[in-house]
């Protein structure tokens, strides 16, 4: 039995939906710089399992309440009974809502502020999307405690080529947003009272599309990327034929013939 | 059947040849802004078949004529009669002339300028090397219609940081010349006027070496570089040995002892 | 019986260690700007072995005597009585070294100077960290004289976008420092006479941490980046329990709770 299933403290991440369907989740233990303790693993693993299946949901917005957006996992929490079983099942865990992310139908935008280190550099990672102040700082910084950031490498790897992993998962060091954004572990950088209005174009950008394309979409982008291209081109394939046969994209490819904009019912 | 089989129309794809073993290869709807229709698909994959055993072409360089390279997907023929088989048999079409540049024993240098949208930066992004005028704009735009550039992702994803590919997807926003060349998704960038002596200058760097070689190494290129690392350095020590026994390599290597230039027959 | 396997000439490799478990190995072999000859592949291969298990020793810098830092195989004698089986052994045995780098538990910082080419520059690939002087160069010039640098380009791939690997591959041409940190080739750039102290830093900052956790996290890191990400991300949760129940580890975080320097015994 682990803390993290017993848990319902619903303050730890909150939910807020527009209108639009932008749903914003807020890592909220600012006190902690949004570290993630088992209780709030646990919440953001709730709300990713409850956004699954969830088609008012548009996009995702992950941010941080407080000055920073994630310092990782919660080190005194760890600590105070260390064992290795205990300690797998929080990696465990913290791996199943990073693979719940790309799971997701709905784009995940990481909107990254003040630090995001360890697990916190993890999260913006693995996040589809991710846009900076221009004075967020981000670091894989395990190893100035001794503890190499082993499962924040896996997403890490996954961004940025191997060489500046490796750098920055030696070294600690942070790298700042430009930097992070030369090297594709950021999209964007905004002034930090830009910041909402730059997350807001992509946010308006994927609004303007149909839900289902994009489902579709990355999905396939993820499972592909794994294969060797000939696979990766007949799964691609596939799944391009059965977005071209639904509804929005019949009507959106026939508007463009027709030189209109499509008529699409917004989901 | 389908129509792409029955096609003979050589006028879609323009093959001309120099002295040198230089092959052009021009999609010639400039109408259409060269969309790729089955009839075009058809007739760049008669082109590369041919070209798979023509020892005397050395390099090969796919351009679009008029104003743009090529916009992807003829969408007023897919709309026409939509069905899952046909479009399933498109993008598997589509996908095997992909392979096919892969498969080429010679260099495939992709002359972008104008727009290369969908399938047309698909394109780009599958040929070994890539040139662009600098006013050149490339986009994975199939999402504006409704219809995510799935196959186009599996090229894109292989060429650039994975949240770079993620927002061109997402947003279907095109990138200039300078973008695509900071990513890697270009090699080279040339003001318009100088795109053709862009090309030639790696047309005639690659011209310089001996065929086989290139051959030989290609393929083992794009065979490794999908294996473990362990795998991979053993093809490609297979592959280089093989190489070195070759004519060429053996006289370049005594050439480069004695310090004189080799004297390579010209394939 | 090959050459490599009856010479024990270890002048070809230098090995220095300081006080601090800092091993430079040096490729001396400058009037051939050390090229990997079968001797002095043997003796760098010796080190490696030797290094695997030694655990004093905390990091590992790799340079070359005098004006270059390494100009790849020896063609002479490559080509003094060239078979498909010697060469095929060669490769496999330069692969072999290179295997090794990743299997360290240290790391394996190239500190280039000069030129690097072919096997020289999969070498800078290869290490885990790369310095380059501005000055220095880099180039995969086999196929200059026929000889497509297949082994290399395992690790050229594996560290910068393929169009580039494959636009360096093809022309054989150098780059210089700049561009190969731009692409994420090398990490860092100093002048010339910086380059020891540019070099020193990153030592500096690995020397500072536990070498268990960062025996651990290379390991991990390697493995699982040729993994498919569900499964990375279980050996990297598993990897990072294991670290954070090591001695090190338990004492870095308490130390971090503690707000106090970690009391680590330097290995």
């Amino acid at each position: 039995m682990n803390a993290a299933m017993q848990t319902s403290d619903t303050t730890l991440v909150l939910n807020s939906r527009d209108a639009r369907g932008v749903v914003t989740l807020t890592l909220n233990r600012p006190q902690a710089f949004n570290a993630l303790s088992d209780a709030l693993l646990a919440a953001l693993q709730a709300e990713l399992d409850a956004l699954r299946d969830d088609r008012s949901a548009r996009v995702v917005v992950i941010q941080g309440a407080g000055r920073a957006f994630c310092a990782g996992h919660d080190l005194k929490e760890m600590r105070a009974e260390p064992s290795l079983d205990k300690s797998g099942d929080l990696f465990a865990r913290c791996s199943k809502v990073m693979l719940s992310l790309l799971a997701l139908p709905q784009p995940v935008i990481a909107k990254v502020h003040g630090i995001a280190t360890a697990a916190g550099c993890q999260l913006v990672a693995q996040c589809d999307l991710a846009v900076a102040a221009a004075d967020a700082r981000l670091a894989v910084s395990g190893i100035n405690v001794g503890l190499f950031c082993s499962t924040p490498s896996v997403a890490l790897a996954r961004n940025v080529p191997r060489k500046v992993a490796m750098e920055m998962l030696l070294t600690g060091d942070f790298i700042d947003a430009q930097t992070a954004r030369q090297w594709g572990l950021v999209n964007r950088v905004a002034a930090p009272e830009n910041l909402d209005a730059e997350v807001d174009k992509l946010v308006q950008s994927i609004l303007a599309k149909p839900a289902e394309a994009i489902a579709i979409g990355k999905a396939q982008f993820y499972r592909q990327i794994e294969m060797g291209i000939a696979a990766a081109y007949q799964l691609a394939g596939q799944s391009m034929a059965c977005n071209f046969m639904d509804e929005a994209a019949l009507e959106g490819v026939q508007a463009f013939i027709d030189k209109r904009p499509p008529a699409w019912r917004q989901a």
